[in-house]
């Protein structure tokens, strides 16, 4: 598609009409925040195609189907990678802090935590969802931990519990949003559960 | 509505017509299972009546709204906040393996963790559903567990990163189904967790 034609087809009475690269993140954007809100069963292309201001005609023709658009949504932000394999690098003995810290970060940065909360929103209830979740999970979480610790025994299962829980302490304070948790500052949770990741990462008693 | 008016409505070709009660708890499982699927904006009335072979007018008569359904749906089962307090009892010195145990097979024993699983799919996507987990988490786990533990700083937060830990730790063998989770046996997950939830709900250093 040229970007002529998706200015025609994005048409709008009033204001700079956005070319196709403009209109191709807006629909992600908008999907990311309806499969978020509601499901992937409860988001239509209509809905989506609302919400981003085009007709759902544009959104076919841009990804193809519902299923194509929900794979595109899904993709996970490249800083998560970096920044997960960022924290391995360095000392043994910082690891924990390190990592909880990117983790945590990366569920609140506004460029990241969109995408993140979508997938893991949708990976609770569609298990497409769940299968980009789990590759990510496989392909670079398990990728970049478990080569830094050679010794340590279950590494795989010791990277997932701690990513595990990493995301139930995101899905507590930020999504459930418990009192408690969302009271409490950054630092006062990092501090309490950073020695914890450090001793299942390593494998400390 | 009568038992006889119930067992009208929900007329069977053939078989024994299930009562008022039957049908309730036919209609509240139809929901449970549809809710987690398909989360609240998903999930219909039409599709939950079909699922439990009734008249969708059937369930509006027994629960009014989708609303009101969806809160019936979402009750906590008696068993969930009676385990939990009974895993606080005892000597300190075990409470974290006690309550990582109670904790895990809520969500695996077969009366509790299809209402549980339903709470936690809908309460990501539904503030409704997110109000009742708060509501239970406060009211059931923090007034269980903080008097246990008068001496303990940020008793409340302690309580609720454990519980959020340990959620994360479901999401990950049970909903999301990441392979080395699912892989592990219990007893070597809660080995790995159970001497760091300790370490957080006593301030063990």
């Amino acid at each position: 598609m040229t970007e002529a034609t998706a200015k025609r087809e994005t048409a709008r009475p009033l204001g700079r009409r956005p070319g196709v690269h403009d209109t191709r993140q807006t629909v992600l954007d908008a999907a990311r925040a309806r499969f978020a809100a509601d499901g992937y069963a409860g988001a239509s292309i209509r809905k989506i195609a609302a919400d981003a201001g085009v007709d759902a005609a544009v959104v076919m023709r841009l990804f193809g189907s519902k299923d194509d658009l929900f794979a595109a949504a899904m993709v996970m932000p490249a800083e998560a990678a970096t920044a997960l394999s960022g924290a391995l690098e360095g000392p043994a003995d910082g690891v924990g802090e390190r990592l909880t810290r990117a983790f945590l970060e990366l569920w609140t940065a506004p460029a990241s935590s969109g995408p993140l909360l979508a997938t893991f929103r949708s990976a609770v209830t569609n298990e497409q969802a769940a299968a980009h979740l789990r590759a990510f999970i496989r392909g670079r979480v398990l990728e970049a931990y478990v080569p830094h610790f050679p010794d340590v025994p279950d590494a795989a299962l010791r990277a997932t519990l701690v990513s595990s829980m990493l995301i139930g302490v995101v899905v507590g304070r930020q999504v459930v949003g418990i009192d408690a948790m969302v009271d409490a500052d950054f630092e006062s949770i990092v501090g309490m559960i950073a020695p914890l990741m450090q001793a299942v990462l390593t494998a400390e008693p």
